[in-house]
């Protein structure tokens, strides 16, 4: 799932202002295109295939992390599907991809109170000797905290960062606790640390570790790092609070094999007029190997599998290409997205609007858009014939989702159907990520959302303009 | 926890006529004490130190599987935390347990659709082979359903017993299914199946496999048995029905050592004219090994412990004894309630009254009792003292905890501040069993209850009564 951030206020005042002109600048769509549009919300609202979609995916195909058996069984199971369902041009776009090992974790407190605890390897981290590591913690709030310590205080020691995500509904939670886990190990090895634990990047209680990438510096020395589920991070700050000196041992195969071949999967609903214009729908398909990905990015995939589906079935042609993109590796280091990116450089003109799905199922709450300024009015418009499922407006500063970043930042104007990360947080990155914490209803009104916005975008007369290019 | 049953309907009446004269009769306790029994209560219910013995016992001890090395720890935790709140004839009774471990379980699907599953070995259970089990599945929904299927049908086969715990507030939706864990090994033993596998007996739709014991038959042979976590079992039930046969590879470690000894921890508020009488708290001290036993048991050690604290700093000296006995290995066999039964065998009839706090921490939402006819005005009247905690009244067929059970077959009058299971079995027998699911304000809702039966029990003129004998 992509990064988070918070736009500012000026903005929305841009926006609202332009809203109330929207509906006199009708020459954006045509009056059936936009009783299409809502229609196509209705029928989704009324039921969709989402569902079936997610539970193919997981029942058939579960875990599938970069360059395992079940990636290739998740290609396998994209082109198979997306021929099914009647898209065209289905192909896999073959991406080279790392091929990190989770191995197994073993955690446990030594004493005072010898305990073990419920942990994962960091995304990416390196193992252990067989012996693991047997260390006195020192223990921080932050990674700020930890960056103030002097190296003499780290030495020799695991540091256990322990400071809480917040539990918020645009998951800016995350994106504020993210670089423990990111850039934690790293500064750790700085001063000296042998290895860093932390306390899950997640929300929830249960005693579930969240796992997700780590990004090791080239001028740090590599260090293990592990997370602790929540319940276990509360036992370790209980005993280190009782008893000052607190010894953790830690043992980890993770390990790193040669890049595999992955592949982005790709498919289209062929345009008119405008064929040779596309709007880009994105998931990825790869998931953490400890979860079955039903969440993150199964509901995703499902989503824009089926908004696209939706809208084939409508007995209406868009005037634009619409095709979906399910990306390989997101998790692990964007692999799809900027083979994509790349492999796509010379047509990006004709990439009139991106958009993604991946912070799961929903329900959509808020429309938010990267668009030139004069694309406005139209994006008031989206938001009309969204705002009946309970959409609110937001801000021309989408980030959009990781696998469009590429695009974005060459100019390519994006739209970000926020979904509601109240609870995403509990389950991302986990084993508990399965088909469980699903609701068929939740990811029908997403997909009415993502619908609408695919057809309008696809059927718009003059496009979104462009955006200005960013690294 | 105790095996759950419903009372009939005719025990309603017969209370609920006796419950209208329970004013006038006073016989059974002075006002002061009744008195007394209102201030316990409210006391109780502005704080009490429950959370804090918990927390204790969860973060000093943890895991604390009968014959373990954390057993012997719980021991001594609570021979140490009894003297410190200043319990007299603080004592360990020796009990001999036995000593299971779990070891590791792999459960996964083979074919058609290869994945992992999140499993545990049942209580109990024999460990396979190095290589493990790889066979075809077959699958029923209910213990009936596999004991109706030929032999020809099942052996060489492993078992799926794919039936859902019923979610309720009384947890007899337990009683209904475990014997799917007790007893479905032997039962699929007995038509030649080569493992079982069960749906967690738990209402959970995380990803944690709730353990348990299981009872193996001496007149069957003896086969590994696994539970799936529910959203586990979800997973090879849609693969079963996308596809008639399903292989799965089992392995597990699990093994039995030597008996071990571990003791029943006791301690006593003394009384004072009634001294030799006594009344019975019960919890029981040992966990299942993958949990932190927060809510099994620590949060009925910490129940029964506050309730007798309380009452000692109360500066009112109870008639009758008030002992607390923390039984060893209730999970296992009950290997404390026999020994202790054992051993008070000559000194039951000084036993006139005995409850247990072992379905996690409440709140207490139904009074039950098992005791004479003459003594059910005093329930009345003790109901009266518990009703402003929002506690109904129930029947006069209580069962009780599995600890006391030992207690009630040989004639000991009980009650059951019965515990509101709806969540319990969320959480129960699973490693997510942590202290993150304690709340103490609920524990102090359960804390004044049985504070107030405690102190009724102890300071009521004339007993209980005895009940009729049973096996």
């Amino acid at each position: 799932m992509p990064t988070l951030s918070r736009p500012g206020p000026l903005c929305l005042f841009l926006w609202a202002s332009l809203a109330a002109t929207a509906v006199a600048n009708s020459a954006d769509w045509t009056n059936a295109d936009l009783e299409t549009a809502a229609t196509l919300r209705d029928r989704a609202m009324a039921g969709t295939d989402a569902f079936e979609h997610v539970s193919s995916l997981v029942t058939e195909v579960g875990p599938r992390s970069a360059g395992s058996a079940g990636d290739a069984a998740a290609v396998r199971w994209g082109l198979n599907t997306l021929g099914t369902l009647g898209f065209s041009q289905v192909h896999a776009q073959d991406v080279l991809v790392p091929h990190w090992v989770r191995g197994t974790a073993e955690v446990s407190i030594v004493s005072p109170f010898p305990q073990p605890l419920v942990a994962t390897s960091l995304g990416g981290s390196i193992g252990t000797s067989e012996d693991g590591i047997d260390a006195a913690v020192v223990a921080v709030d932050s990674l700020e905290a930890l960056k103030a310590l002097p190296a003499t205080a780290v030495n020799g020691k695991i540091v256990f960062i322990d400071q809480r995500m917040e539990r918020t509904r645009d998951g800016s939670g995350y994106g504020a606790t993210v670089p423990i886990r990111s850039q934690g190990p790293s500064d750790a090895a700085d001063l000296g640390a042998l290895a860093l634990v932390i306390r899950s990047v997640g929300t929830s209680s249960d005693r579930i570790a969240h796992t997700g990438g780590l990004n090791y510096r080239s001028d740090a020395p590599r260090i293990p790092a592990f997370a602790l589920s929540n319940p276990d991070a509360d036992l370790l700050a209980r005993q280190i609070k009782s008893s000052k000196t607190v010894h953790l041992h830690l043992k980890s195969t993770a390990r790193e094999l040669p890049p595999a071949w992955s592949a982005n999967v790709i498919g289209e609903i062929p345009g008119g007029a405008l064929a040779n214009e596309i709007v880009l729908l994105a998931a990825h398909l790869d998931s953490w190997d400890l979860a079955q990905g039903a969440v993150d990015d199964g509901a995703g995939v499902a989503i824009v599998m089926e908004a696209a589906r939706l809208i084939s079935k409508s007995g209406r042609k868009p005037a634009r290409t619409i095709r979906v993109v399910l990306f390989a590796n997101e998790e692990f280091g964007l692999s799809g997205a900027r083979e994509y990116a790349r492999q796509s450089a010379a047509e990006l003109d004709r990439h009139v609007l991106a958009f993604e799905a991946d912070i799961g199922q929903g329900p959509v709450w808020k429309l938010e858009s990267r668009v030139a300024p004069e694309a406005l009015p139209a994006v008031s418009q989206i938001f009309k014939v969204l705002e009946p499922l309970k959409i609110e407006s937001g801000m021309n500063e989408a980030s959009g989702g990781s696998d469009i970043r590429p695009l974005r930042e060459a100019g390519v104007p994006i739209l970000e159907l926020a979904l509601d990360a109240t609870n995403y947080f509990d389950i991302h990155h986990t084993a508990n990520d399965t088909l469980a914490k699903i609701d068929a209803k939740t990811l029908d009104q997403s997909v009415a959302a993502y619908t609408v916005a695919a057809w309008l975008a696809a059927t718009k007369q003059g496009s979104f303009g462009r955006i200005a290019k960013s690294e």
